[in-house]
Order: C-alpha cells, then structure tokens, then sequence
C-alpha cells in the first residue's frame, strides 16, 4: 500500500483555522476538525501549520496520541522528502555559541542541587524550563515546600558510634531499595535530554532507587525498563482517561511487566490542571507572534494561555472516587495502589481504610502545580501523626516536594515518611547532564543524607525518630480543626464516620 | 435668554486669589468667594485660574456639584467659541508616542490581576494612578489586606467528582447572581476609562456580577444601568451628606430605579478621609510649580496636601450613629441597607441586631485608604466565627480588600462570607482595557475560582466549609479581648450590653 | 582688668601633647593639663590644636562647661583680632552650591516625619546627622521602637458620630496641655539649627505642647522659656554629675522659674553612654586625618571612639539609687519627679510606690542609643498592664521611641499612656526648618492623631481604651516571668519584697 | 647520614598518578602510593606535584603528619638548592599592591567584630577565608546562631549604683579568669597571621582570657605556651583518631604541661565532617585548573570535594561512645574532661552524670559548620533550663556559636553559661591585624559585655540571672518533646533511663 507523496509546497498552502495541515514524523496530516478541541487552544496549532512541527510536538505528546485524537482518513499521505530544505537550528545554535557562560562544568564540581538547577537552565530550551520550573498562581505553594524544611531543626545526639550507616529501606513491605529517595513521576524527560526516562532508570540503578514513570513519559514503558538491573524497581503513574478503555489497556501493557512495575501510582492531587503562568506565558511568546490577528472560535472559552501542562491535561477524568474507581482499578489490576496527592490526614486516614489494595500514600502538592497555597507535604505528614497515628501502621507514606538537601530527606524520615521523592530535581539532573547529572543529583543527595544521619548519631533509617527534629515551628501552623470539633472533642466521632 | 459671551483673554486676567475665573464645560464662573473653602485647598484652583479648567474638573467631580456649590450668580456667562485655541494635549501625546512600553498587549495575554494593574499603570494618567492606587499612611492596611490571604492555607480533599463546579450563589436571599465576586463601589472610573461605570457593567453582566455605584461615581445612575441585563443586580453607595436634602434627593432618585437597585450601601469606614500621600503628592506637583509664590488665607488650617480622595469628601457627613441615621434612612427608603466598613465583630454584631432593615455587612477597611493598621476583613471575619457566629444566620457577611486571586475569593467563602467584592480591581482592568479589560478581570477571577473549587473537591459554594481552610497562622493574630474580659469570662454579658 | 593679647601666630605653635592650646570665644587657652581626662579622648582636641574651636567646640558642650573644667590660670588671654584671617566656611559653602536636591522644599509639601528626617537630612552637618540618628549597637532597639507599633492593629469602632476631636489632656494631674504629645529631652538643639531649643518652644507654643528641656541643651534655660505663652508648660532634664554641687546649683537655678519649669526629669536609662557607632564613626575622620600619627597616653584605656554622646557623658554620675536619690533631690527641689528611662514593669512598680515625690515615669529605652535590644516602650507598657496595672492609678505612665505617626500615638494612649514623648522628630524637624520645621512636625502629628481618633470613633484622649488596639503580636512577645516564678505563681510575693 | 640531593628538574618529570613526587620542608617524597588515600582526594595532590609545595601543605596540615602517613622509604632526599629559581610570591604581592582598598585602618578605628571580619576578608588568601568562613550546606545554622541573640530581649533595671563593674569568673570551680569570654578550638590560625596561635596566647594573656587550643593547631603546644603568664588558663581540644596511639601521645604531651594546660575539650559534634561548600569551591579552582584531564581512582568515591575542612578529617575516629571513649580517657589522663558539641538536653544530662570525670560540657554546634538546621547553643541552653536544671549544679555550662556583641555574651551568661567562646572572631582579629587583632577583638567585646552589664545595673557576672532577659521569642521554637512524652508527663522517667 504505497502511500501518497504530497510536497513540503502543498502542506505550507494550508495554515488557517479552515484548513491546517501540519507534518509529523514525515506524515502530513489535516488537523482542521480537531484545531477547536485541543486542550493547548487551535492558535498554538496555527503557528506550526503548513510545516513539519514533529519538533515542538513530539516531546510533550504521549505516544499514541495522533492515533487516538485523530480520525484514518485525517492522515492524507507522506512528505515528499525531494522537497523539503532542511531547516537550521537555529535557537540551539545560539546556544551552543554561548561558551563563555560555562553552561557546562563538570559535574563533579557542582556541589548542590540549585547548581545543578542552574546549569540545567542554561542548557534546556526556555520552553522545557517553563514547563518543569514553573508552578501555580504566585508560587507559593512551591516556595512553602521549601522553606517548610528550613524551619524543622535537627536535634544531633552525640558520643555514639557513627562510622557506618545503612540507607537501605524497605517499601510496600517488600521492596528492598538502596536508598530511601526515589524518583517521583514528572512528565516529558526528554524535553530535558535525549536520555529521557530511560537515563533516569539507568541513574537509579546505581544507587538502588525506586523510580515511578509518569503516565506522561516521553518513552515507552518498555523503552524505559528496557535495561534495568534485576531487583530495580519501578511504580507506573495513572492519570485515568475519560475515555477509561485508554486506562485498561494501559494498565494490561503494564501488568504485563511483572519484574518491572510493582505498583500504580494513581494521581490525586491534578484532577483538573493548576494555573502555571511561566509555563503558559512561554506558549504566548511564539502563538502571538505567528497568528495574533487570526480569531477562532475556541478563543471566549479559554482565560489561560494553556501551556504544555494544560496540553497534557488533555482527557483526563475529573470524576474519580474512592468508591467507584478503586473497584474499577481492582478489575483490571492486581498491582498494589499507591495514592498521589493526599494533603490532608483526612484523606491519608481514608486511603488507610482501603488497604491492602491501598498500600501508600504519596503526601504531595504536586510540587506546588497544582493549587495554590496547598499544605507541603510536611505539614499533612504532622497532621497525620498529631490526628490519626495509626495511619503509619497500615500503609506506607511517602512524600515529595521541596527536597534540596540531604537534610530534608532525614527530617522527612524522622516524622514517619518511608520513602522521600524528588521530581524537578531528576529532571534538572538530566537536564544539565543527562544520565550522568541524574547520578550526580543522587549522589549528592544519598552523601548528604549519610552526613546527616552520622551527625545525628544514627546508623540506619529505622532509628531514626521524631525525637532527632524539632517542629514546633511548623506545628503551631498546622490545621488544628475547626473550632467546634476543637472543643467539643469529636474528632474519633468524626473519623469513624469519614 | 442669550447668555453674555465672554473672552478667553479676559478670563485669562483672573488668576489671583482677589479675582479668580474659570471656565467649566463652555461656561465662566467667578469662583473668587468659593476659594478658601474648597476641600482641596485654593491652590489647586488657582492654578486652573484664567483657563479651561474643564478636564481636570470634570472626572473628579460628582454631578451636580457646581450647582450645589455656587451662587447663581456666579455665573457669569459662556466663554466665547471663537476666542479659544485649541491646547495641544501635550501629556497624552507623550503616552502615546511610547510604544516601545507594550503598554497595550491584548487582553487575553494577561493572566492575572497584577499584570492588568501593570498595563492599567502604564495607561492611565498619574493623577488617576495616585487616586486609585494610594492608600493611607504608610500602605500598610493594604498590605496587610493582601498577604492575609497568603497566609491562610487551602485543604484539598482528593478523589471526590469534580467534574462541574457552580459559581451561582444568591445574596441578600434573594438575588441570584452567577458568582459570588462583586465590583465593590469606587469612585470615578471614568479618570481610568471613558467606557467609565457603565463599562464595568456591562461586564458585569456577562458574568452575572453584582456591581455596586460609587456615591463618587463619574457618571449618573441612570447612565450606568442603561443597558443592563434582566435580573442584573446593582447597590448604590451612599455617602450621607451634611446637608441631607441632597442625600434624601439621591435616594429618591434611586428609589425610582427598582429593577435595578436592590440596595443601599451605606459606608461607615471612611466618616472622614484617610490620608493618601501618594494621592496628595500628585496633587503638588502642579499646584507647586504654578501657584508657589502665592500665599492664601486657607493653609495654615490644612495640614495635609488635598489629593483627589480628600476632595470627594466635601460636605460628607461625620454625624450618623446607629440611633439616628437607620431610622432616617427608614423614612426615605424601603430598599435594604448593607452597611460598609464594618471592621469589628463588636460592630457586626449591632448590625445583625438592626435586621431586617440591615440586610448585610461588608468588612472593609476601605481597601487600606482610611485608617493605617486596620483589620483586614480576614480578621473581623474570624472575630466574628469566634464571638459571635450567630450573625451568619441573621445576615450576609461580604467581605473586600486585597482579592487577587480566586484562591482568595474561595478562602474568604469558606470562612463564611457570601461574596466577595473587588475594588481597585475593577478599575484597574478599566483602565487596561475598558469594558473589555472588566470582562478580563472577571474572567481570570471565576476561572481561578473555578480550578481552586475543583482542586479542593468542591462542586459548588455552600460546600465550602471552615474545614477546607487551615488559618491558624492568622487566627493567632485577630483579637482576644482586653484582659480583663477574657479572664472573667464576661463576653456574653458584653454582648448583650452593646 | 586689661587681658593680655596672644597672637594667632603664637597659638598655632602650641598644637602638641606636650603644649596645647585652644581659642574659645575670643579667648586663649592652655589645655595641655586637661587632654588626658577628655571624655572623647584627647586626640579629638589635638586637631583642633593651634586654633579657633569655638564653631567645633560651642554647640556640644553645655554652658558653663569650660569654668567648671579648667583652672583659671589655664585662660592665658585673648586672641588678638588683628592677627587673624576669617576662615573659610568650605563645608558649608559646599552644601549651599548644592541646590539641585531640593534640599528644602516648602514645609508644607512635607507629608510625614520620614519626609522630613530625610530633609534634615540634607541640609544639617554630617557630624549633627551622626549624633541625632545614631543608636547603638546595630541599631536593633532603634529599629524595634518603629515596627513594634506596626504590628499593633486598631479596632475602628463606625457608625458613631465623629464630628468633632478634642486632643487636649492633663498631665501630672494638674497641667493643661493642647496635645497628649511633648517634646521630650534631646540634646544639642543649635547642632540641627540656629533657633535651637527656643525655637522648639515656640513651636511647642502654638500646639500648647509640653517640652522637657535636655540637660544638655545648648542654650540656658533662661533662654529657652524667654518667650513662652501663658501656662506653657516645661520640665527640666537632670543628669546627675558625679560632683553634686554642680547638680544643685542647676536645681537652685530651675526652681527659681516655677511659672515655666513644673517638674524635674531624672535620666535613668543611661547610666553610662551606649556605643553609637555612626557617631563615633563620623569623629574619626577628622582625628585620624589630623593627628593619626601621636601617641597619647589615653588611648589604650579607650575602645570606643568617643563620639558626641561619650563627650556629653563627661561627669555624670553612675551611682544612682532609689533610696540615695530620690531624698537628696527632696532637699534640693519641691518640684515633683519624673523618672525617664523605666524599661521594666518592677521598676514602674517601684517609681508608684515613690509616689507622690515621684509623679510620672516616661518608658523609654533612651530612643534606642543606650542598650541594644532593650524593650521598646510598648512592651514595657505592657507589662504593666499584665503585672501591676495598680501603677496607673497611681502616676503618669508616659511613653517616647519611635513615634512617627499619629496611630503610632493613638495606640500609646489607647493602652495606657497619658502622654508621648518625640525626641529624634523634633530635632530633624528643627534641622529642616527651624522653628517652622517642628511646627510642620507637630502639625502633622496632631493631624494624624486627630484622622485616626476620628475614624476609631472616638471623640477625645479618655475615651481610648484598649479595646481599640489589637496588640497579639506584640503580646506573645513580652518578658513573662522566669519559669519558676510562673509555676509557683508567686508574683504577688515578689512585688511585695520589690 | 648525609642525604641524596636531588635537582628540581628531576622532581618537576614526577608530576602523573603513576609517579608523583613533591618537595616539603627541602625533602623530596615521592607520595605516589599516598596519593588515592589523601583525604582531599588525588587531584588536589597532582596540581603541587613536581614542585615545592611547602607553602600549601605547611598551614594546613597538623605537625607529624608527614611521618605518620608515608613509609620511611618514600623520602627520596633533600632538594639541591643550587637548582632551586626564587618562585615569584604573585598572589601575595598583588594584595600588597591594592592600597586604595583601605585593608589595613588603625585597629582602634574598628568599632566592632563585623568591621573586624571585613577587613580580616580583604587581608587573608581566599582559600583562608573560605576555610574560615564556610559553614555547612545553606549556612543556616551559621545564621541561626546569629539571628537568636537578636531575637533575645534584655530587661535593664534602672536607678542602681553602677559605678563598677566586675567581669572576672572562675571556670571549672578553681580557674580564675578576667573575662567570661575564651577562644574556642579553631584550626590552623597561621592561615589568618605569622602570629598564629601563639599571637592569640599573648592577646589572651592581657584580658586573662581562657584559650582552648585546637587538635589541628599550626603551632605545636609547646610553641603557643612559650610566654604564657602565670595563672593563664588553657584546654587541649582532641579529636580522637582512630590510631588510638597517636591520641595517647598527644595526651601524653599535655599531661606534661600540667601549668598551663587545666582540660581536655573532646570534641563531639564533628565525628564526620560536615559539608562547606564554599571550603569545597574554593579547592576546585586550582584542582580543576591543572588537573582538569586527569582521571584517578578515588574519583567516584567522592561526591564532595574535600576543602581544608575535610583533609583536617583525615584519621579522626567516628566511633567515639560514653561507655567506651571515657573510661580510656580516665586511663591517659588525669585533667578533667569538657565535651565540646553538646546540642540537646538528653546529652548534657548524661554528660552530668559523668561528673566529675566531665567537668563541663560546651553547647555547640561546631560554628554552624557540621550539621545544617542544627540548633543554636541558646537552644540547648533553654533545654537544660526547661527540662534538668539540676545540671548547672553539677558542671560547667559553656557556649559558642554566634557570638558578635557584648550583649550576646551577657544573654548566654544570664541564662545559666558559666563561659561564652568566639571562634572565628579570634581568627578574623588574627588575620585583620595579628596579635593586635585579636586584642582589638577581646577589647570591644569586653568593653560592650561592661557597657551592657552597666546598663542592667549588674556590678558583677554573678548577679545576671534569668529576670535580665525576655527569650520568649526564642522559647516558643525549643524542642517540647515528641508528643507522646509531652501528653503522658513520663519525662522524668525517660531521664532515669537515658
């Protein structure tokens, strides 16, 4: 079946909301009927109309996503390669003139995970630094997940033997890690560098550590696992689909990887997008340039930009429930159920109620993405100790957000967390030096974190305990119920009927 | 009656505190007597002497003023057409000569209510940006009104539908209005914009928004509901003057207008002006450079400089107290009253006692421009959760005052109140880009709303609740009482005294 | 009496450790004896060796200064006029060129007390500049007398009628003033400006605000009160010399005025001088460009600089006591006492229990330039509300530090003070205007006072009540008793053995 | 014996990991086989390799190294000094050259220890600086140990004789001292000063100040005491290596200088190092300047990069217990014992029980330099105070970590500290003016400690007590337990069994 061959000519004749074609990995599709349903809104389309945009498209797309959006009869033919004139790079030319800013220094040099932040933004497109930096509304959220560590202190005891110290964990009950940090899901990896999620896996199989894909992955699951170590152990990340025939099959492909995946980690705390304004300014800078006279009629709907996170966003369900969903996720899955996004003890107390098909939690605010103003984890984690101890007895918690330091990890360990994820910092690592900055950022975090426990007296992670922080900082602003429950002592009241 | 005609060279010779003309709207006055009482001090007047004093005149004047302040006699005639030539708008001209500033990128580019207040700062004249946004003393209730709301945390409940989320919400228990964000009332819009509060209605009504009148309001009731929807709801501001003939006058004006006014709004917080420096400040450049070596019989009283703000409280009565002035509101309107400005639980509570008649409270602190250091509304909010919850069931509790973000509308509900009003807000997006710089406003503030609602599990107002808000770092701060009453426990007994 | 004629020859070859001499008004001195004891250190007199000191030396050093610290025969004559050459004034000639920073606009363009500091600023000699603004040590007491009033909030009660303001109060039971706000004792007023501490009064005249006159002022006292209204009242600041004599020559000298002088001041909160280093800074420049090369025999006991604070400190006495002090200051005055400088509610305590000798205590913490991190005098306020409000009953609680505004006034008086104090703000105001500068100042402040009891709603000075402040911040911040004194609640005890 | 001379042509073809000589002292060794064991990693090595890097090594490395850690055999021989060319001293010689910078003012100009650092920064080579200055990770803790005695309040009592005032103490019940102030244990002061540790001695001496003198001093014992006055108090930091013999030795040395040596300050809060990043930073710019092609085994062992800080590390023992490391001491020793790093309540109540073994315990976080977030001594201070009081009645408290100003020093001694040490600000008065400078340092601080005391009306150290501060602001973040402790009131029984 030979297809058609159209010319590079033909395609750049049609670049208006009445007819735009666009080629993508050297097919030439008409996308006219789907310009008004794209999440990114039609004009970030027009601005790659009439040319080939697999550039722009491909690293924020999951794959498959053409076959499931687009009707057959949308793809009209291939590119006729005779008449295409290879286009320049030209903004990554630019940078890579750009030599005397040392955008590049030997990893081993970089001391810190904000050195490795800042070398990773020299190096990845504004574009992918706007997606992964950005978070919702003022940042706040964002900033509270840092400074929340900075106001926990450390209590050292001394004069105890501290030459050796095992970071060696166990998750979900069964799963021996190397270390107690693992890789949270955080979407598009090769935005960032070629290695994508695959150097990611690579990286962590070195240090023993557990990493979770994102449903968002710029690779295949397959792709990803490909080489890991035997023992390496991975989480697979759901965002449910509308469309919930696109989620089973999906959780058949990876239930189809037993020695891989060991559980899905199904994504609370984004059921509809947060508002990133860098990330979504970043999109107005070429739309407006390319197509800002053009009008169509999906523009009164849209108040955001739409920036690659609200692309992605694109048929995720806002409808999930713990009595509907679960169920639905025990048809078609006999993996264990870790929830993403719990914010509050409430919920973390619930989750607890649906072991052992819930067997943890990820305390997060989707590193400050999502809303506003959100509780760092930290604080649902005090929340949890102070409201429903026994929380920690049935599940595993875990938390992300706003690890920078060693330090972090340790405090976050200290109060109850099993395991500590980092999401933009492994991007970051890979961003400033692919597989082998995702190394560096791990070794930076495990040394420090074996500097901490030494200077606190500790030899592995089970001793450490809530005795070895100091809170009360942030105790005294964490949410003390409203004021009846308060004094009306009803709280076991209400729990029970949660 | 062929009124004397007059030349701009004679008018021209009257420019000294013995004799000092100007012409307003084609007409010449002889404003020599009126000088030494004028709220903004003779030497403002004096530097329009002997001119068409018509554009700074006219935005900052309600309607009807000239009348009420002059003799008849005053009036000397018509200034003679032929006699003027055509001033050269020199200031404007500058602005518009700036285009490098990209002082007017389109509307949907600006994602937020800082970067509208950016663009609006960049358009408006500087007298118009130093009345709108100044504030007393050293700024620091305005600030105070901001970061209150970062302060409070959100609680996100996960796993809940959030597919829809309904903004409606009905005010005063019986008028239905499409989101619980109101345009609260601020004087002269047509200083930001000439599509002046009529613009701002007619975006209100895309929204459903109720939108209260300035008492200052630059153009008159009428107008300003020309065109409005069926249904669409309006309150008139009320600034009871000393002389109240004037105030019954307007209030029968108003009475006329039923279908569109549902409530006067009387303002408590502001009996006499704050001091705005930035306001004031504006106002000596001009008076400075033209009128400096003049010395007039009014300055030694008047401490401050008399901006823009203390020149709208001309003839504003300082007398009304709860005794007198609802019972003579009573007798000349049937409308419900909503007293603003309420700063104290004290103050909620005696309103609550003066149900029906008062229908509901607005905690203001006059958006930070009359008293520094007062209460921002979070404040009295939770003083009255805390002492006197009983008010919620008696009436509305509104709240205004440092709103930029849907996050703060939706804390705001969650504590109780029933709308939100913006002020600043409104007229900042009018001088952005009119009526269209309105909607955007709305626009950005009930999507905002929306994705905070959805974020947190809730699918429409009344479920919000206490419980989604964890405000314990502001709660430390309200108000506790003096000694004394906290100790014997004598509240209950105070109240029943106030 | 002919005295001898010294040449200006013959005096600048006596300009060493071993020969020093010094003209001061007109006359020679021999000074060599005196180097040694100089409180700033004798390397400050030494660049001023050889020559006329009278400009340097006059405005800092209190009248009759060089009798009591040079023998007679140290006068050798007086300088002989034909031998001199008029100086040039280079510094202030510099200063007058300088006419493009607007360094004095007109007073009534000045807004607030920040505004006019910043005016002072420019026009008043470096060294001035130094002495007035300096505090001690990093400035943190200074700094803390300014934010400790921002973060008290006010309770704005509406709805009451607030026509008129009465500012006027009592003081001391007996004196009538026009303002609750004094002028409290500030050294060296001629530094800021020729008019000086009279021209402070005559100011003070037109507000019938109460002036407490510095025991360092730098005109008699005699001087200062030549002029004053009818019942203006005054009080006369003590330090107490080492040599008492000298002390009760000066209360022989303030008893004889009793229409002006209504009480004496005692300083207790300075001992001996804090270490304001902007002021011993400035000294240095001249002493190290002069004379950086002699050795003098006094320095290595120094280790401060000896600016013009350590220089006024010369002879005050350290040792004084409740039970010494107050007795021999009996004998020597029937003028009641006010003790300055009380910083902890047992010694306010105390002062009561000295009543009726002692009629008033002013909280002040030396306008920061004693201790560093003393209490602001808020605090100290506010302990005595909390330990022993029977103090209030008893005498005047005054306050001074960091009055800028009149809410800064109003939340004084609302919890407690009858009076408060401005020290720093009368002197700038005097710097930048002379007798009109501390009248803009005065009148500012009264303005403000009266706008911000206005809209409390409050009609004079005894209706304020703690109600109207909201003082938690603060609050939680003030001393609370050593642990075991809380425990065993046995303050009542302790007051007892005070 | 006379030894093989070698020619530095022959030493500079030795400069590759496989063959790696060096000249130190005028011997020549060739330390290839050392190499991939040197604390501070290989490369830092190669970049001296072929040459004399006796100025490098000499101020960083304890006396004897060199014998301890290479065979016999690797001396190769004594450099030729016939092929010896005069190496140009470039860096130093630039210094010299930059005059207009002021680094060198009068010591009495400078007014404080910031003035003091500042200059000590412009003076001393960076790499001291950055070894001096560095803290751990973000510098939190070193800022926290600043910011806590600001956040202290003191209460002056007033009209009390304060005519004299006494700072002499006695220190481990018998030693008498002039001032409470002594010099912590701080490495290598001949990177600051030629005067090194001997320079601080004789400035000690005059103020008769306690030195402790650090494990890695760049003076021998024998060398600091040489001109020790009589009575002059010193301690014997050790840090415990893990060749037991080399601390006997060391022990040994010291029990045979019983008249100036009173204790053995073992150090605890540093059994690993802690990671300064600044220190680390400061090694790489020439390591990676010479080396940067180099590969070398020790490499990926590394993930720091081995500043000063860490190459002292070398050999130190990390398994120093209660049980263990006491009874040992006991055996080589009969001084008494004061533990350095002590950082919770649960610690020093063990030290307590170690009396008289334990004669004192210093609360300490190492300057800020071992863990990040650590808490400040004033901490561990209102710990004992709060939680086992009765430990003041058995050993010396002592402190340091932050101290900058006389006032901090009286806030540690009125909360319970029998001695308050300065680290760096000893080394800063070393760098900015030698002996001099350390003297100018002692100085002011004595000078404010009286100044302070003076203002408290306090005639002595004995009678500050707890009512001379309000730490409120500072109780409220002590460490309260965990919150099962707190509820069930077991606390004293957890004591029982720590």
């Amino acid at each position: 079946m030979a297809e058609k061959l159209i010319s590079a000519a033909e395609v750049a004749k049609h670049t208006t909301p009445e007819s735009c074609w666009v080629t993508l990995y050297g097919n030439v599709y008409d996308i006219t009927e789907f310009l008004p349903s794209h999440p990114g809104g039609s004009r970030i389309i027009l601005q790659l109309a009439g040319r080939d945009a697999t550039e722009e498209y491909d690293p924020i797309h999951p794959p498959g996503t053409l076959e499931e959006n687009l009707k057959p009869e949308a793809k009209l033919g291939r590119i006729d390669p005779a008449t295409l004139v290879q286009a320049e790079p030209a903004a990554k030319e630019e940078k890579k003139l750009d030599l005397e800013d040392d955008s590049s220094p030997p990893m081993e040099t970089l001391l810190n995970l904000d050195e490795i932040e800042q070398v990773a933004k020299k190096k990845i497109s504004e574009k992918a630094w706007a997606y992964y930096w950005s978070a919702s509304d003022n940042l706040w959220s964002k900033t509270n997940n840092n400074t929340v560590y900075r106001d926990i202190l450390l209590r050292p005891r001394v004069f105890t033997d501290c030459t050796g110290c095992d970071l060696t964990t166990t998750l979900l009950g069964k799963h021996k890690v190397g270390v107690p940090i693992f890789v949270a899901p955080a979407a598009m990896a090769r935005l960032a560098h070629p290695d994508g999620e695959q150097g990611i896996a690579r990286a962590c199989a070195r240090f023993g550590a557990m990493q979770i894909i994102s449903n968002n992955a710029s690779m295949t699951p397959e792709q990803i696992v490909s080489d890991a170590k035997p023992g390496q152990t991975f989480g697979w990340q759901l965002y449910v689909q509308t469309d919930r025939t696109k989620s089973e099959a999906i959780l058949a492909r990876i239930n189809n990887m037993p020695d891989h995946f060991k559980f899905i980690c199904l994504t609370l705390d984004a059921p509809v997008p947060g508002k990133r304004e860098l990330d979504e300014k970043q999109n107005f800078k070429n739309t407006f340039k390319v197509a800002s006279g053009v009008k169509t009629k999906d523009e009164s709907e849209r108040p955001g930009g739409g920036g690659v996170g609200q692309q992605l966003f694109w048929g995720t369900a806002a409808d999930l429930t713990w009595k509907i969903t679960l169920p639905w996720l025990a048809k078609h899955t006999n993996l264990p159920i870790v929830l993403k996004g719990v914010q509050t003890h409430e919920d973390a107390y619930l989750a607890a109620k649906y072991a052992p098909q819930v067997k943890a939690v990820i305390l997060s605010n989707h590193g400050g993405r999502a809303l506003d103003t959100a509780p760092p984890a930290i604080h649902t984690l005090l929340e949890i100790r102070k409201y429903c101890p026994e929380v920690f007895n049935h599940i595993d918690v875990w938390v992300d957000g706003g690890i920078k330091r060693g330090t972090d990890v340790v405090k976050a360990l200290a109060l109850g967390a099993t395991a500590v994820g980092i999401g933009r910092a492994a991007l970051f690592g890979l961003g400033a030096g692919g597989q082998e900055g995702v190394e560096r950022t791990l070794e930076i975090l495990q040394a420090e974190t074996v500097t901490c426990m030494k200077l606190l007296g500790v030899k592995n992670v089970s001793e450490l305990s809530p005795k070895h922080v100091n809170t009360r900082k942030v105790e005294r602003d964490i949410f003390d119920g409203d004021a009846n429950l308060e004094t009306s002592g009803l709280w076991e009241k209400v729990k029970s009927k949660l």
